[in-house]
């Protein structure tokens, strides 16, 4: 038993489906419970722990309709709520750093204190295999004026998402210790990007057209409760953490091994286990203000990339801004995406009894700008 | 007849109102019309042009509950969907510009090209009157460590907010000419704003936490339809604009003259008139790359500001970032918000025939950090 997600059949409506041993046991007609019939996850995951362990602990004892994977279509998982994304990996904020700044520090000074974040847009996150269809906007060539057209540096971004269940009240902080009390699950993200829409924009506001054209998610949301044998300790931290930082005695880490796939060859394995800030710690920041969460919120750990070359998460780190392109195996070279190009990112983790445990995938084809 | 929004009396379940000649017209009582009774103006908003048009022209012949602003509670408006802030003032972008980069040109080089903006946090979108509870986080004083604890620089954002009713498609552009086509209505905005959390933490994605504690948003939606008397052309632009951003055939600057008080006293009267990029504008521009638009959501234009110093739309440019206290008639002085201040935000705009519409207001007290 692994993620939960939102399924449909040929002639019937989305509902609620659990993996079990690589079938699909469909929960609206196994249980009866019209939660599982609304067509979004978000009834269920409002819930929270004891809901998700009472269904967790029925599952192994319902006798309900398998479906095979082959027959159905998946849908988003969970009405998105707010969508934030961090940049949590220590390895991809240095790549960034010394691809726009040489010459400067590679992290900016705030960035081993606090997780830093931003907010996304929700209305454009949608399920895995949705067309990229190749953003437009204003890029800014060296010494010439704007120009308005596609994006020539269209890139992924393979991230690790967290899916809030449990919704928190205006002017409350989440503790670190907390974090399982309000986060159901993990799935995979692609936040497609746009980076010289991207370049162009993002002073001093931030990244804003050159993200919100699409983010990607994986069907399946896996439980937290399935992860137990996945919990790593993060790296040692550089800076004395703030004490509502401090993870201690609540380490996240989760030992994700990502596989990401251009076109079916493999060109990138990002290590999840080495991200200095773990998911607990960003929702501990994303609430330290007061900020409310609500059901469906979903926020992601910033592109993934471990130490080595083939473990970075994006193309601009790969192809390192394009100067140094990246060699498939068919001969040809690949800087940023072209048009008709398949990313697929993949994950498992070490489960319990020396299982893995498949997040499936999340998948998108590049089409061309309209 | 001009604002929409959701009401209550004691004992009574919220619904949709509208303001006609002072009092309120119960719309779900006098229709009968169950897209009234939802508590939430998102299905109303969803019916486009032709859908509003129809209930304006009934309303001047229902004959239905009236009640007084008195004896109601107003609820938010509409269920937010995705919540952008945009930066679209000169007067403040070159204020702050002055302000914290001195000898460095005021806007940075894409600010006449494209209306800046990015996503702020729409869960803590509240209705007028919600308390701001002054927000925690970390502050970095020079040359130290950054430490924790209640803002101490708090501050005011007065801003225009605009909701749109009609979505649009993944992959679709809404160009200028059709901003009337999506945008139902105008309110006002109170962005909350932290700045000593969103100095150390906005580089380089942008404010996070120093903005995501709450947004304060008035109660009454006014209708474009009634603001045909406060359209004006907005000023001459400094840089061509690329197509996408031509507006010559569509003026949408709007006449808004507004008025922010603290504790009672008129500190500033930003005329929203000179903003240099109009609403319709920065639609076209958030769809450009192709970003989907839901009903409810809602983007606002950034801190209003004029030339005058008596024009600025936040106390860091009121106080020049604490430099330069602002005088108040008791005879005390303020830099940033102090527990107990109370501010409120009004505003009105020419109307039909010589009349004056009024926006109503938002307003917010700030209550100590918990």
């Amino acid at each position: 038993m692994t993620g939960y997600g939102i399924f449909s059949t040929p002639g019937t409506a989305p509902r609620t489906g659990v993996q079990v041993n690589g079938q699909i046991l469909d929960l609206a007609a196994a249980t009866g419970d019209p939660v599982h019939a609304t067509g979004s996850l978000n009834a269920f995951l409002a819930q929270g722990p004891a809901g998700w362990a009472a269904l967790r602990e029925r599952i192994a004892h319902l006798d309900g309709p398998m479906i095979s994977p082959a027959e159905v279509t998946m849908h988003l998982p969970a009405e998105i709520a707010d969508y934030v994304d961090f940049y949590s990996s220590r390895h991809h904020a240095e790549n960034i750093g010394r691809i726009f700044r040489p010459g400067s520090p590679p992290l900016t000074p705030n960035w081993t204190h606090l997780p830093i974040g931003y907010h996304g847009r929700a209305g454009t996150v949608r399920v895995s295999g949705t067309p990229v269809v190749r953003p437009k906007g204003q890029r800014k060539p060296p010494e010439a004026a704007p120009t308005f057209g596609p994006s020539l540096r269209l890139d992924i971004e393979a991230e690790v998402g967290f899916v809030v269940g449990v919704p928190s009240a205006l002017g409350e902080s989440v503790p670190v210790s907390a974090f399982a009390e309000h986060v159901f699950g993990v799935c995979l993200i692609n936040d497609w990007s746009a980076r010289d829409l991207q370049a162009w924009e993002y002073v001093p506001l931030g990244p804003f057209l050159g993200k919100s054209f699409l983010t990607s998610m994986s069907p399946w949301i896996v439980p937290l409760a399935d992860l137990e044998a996945a919990r790593v300790r993060p790296p040692a931290r550089d800076e004395p953490l703030l004490p509502y930082l401090d993870d201690a005695d609540h380490p996240w880490g989760l030992d994700l091994a990502m596989e990401v796939r251009l076109n079916g060859e493999l060109i990138s394995t990002p290590p999840f286990a080495g991200m200095y800030w773990s998911a607990a710690q960003q929702l501990a920041h994303l609430t330290v203000n007061g900020a409310a969460l609500r059901t469906g919120d979903l926020f992601a750990s910033g592109t993934v990339s471990g130490p080595e070359r083939d473990q970075r998460g994006s193309l601009i780190e790969l192809s390192w801004n394009g100067a140094d392109p990246l060699k498939l195996a068919d001969g040809s070279t690949r800087t940023f995406l072209e048009d008709g190009d398949v990313v697929t990112i993949s994950a498992t983790a070490p489960g319990a009894g020396g299982t893995r445990i498949s997040f499936g995938e999340v998948t998108g084809r590049i089409e061309p700008a309209t």
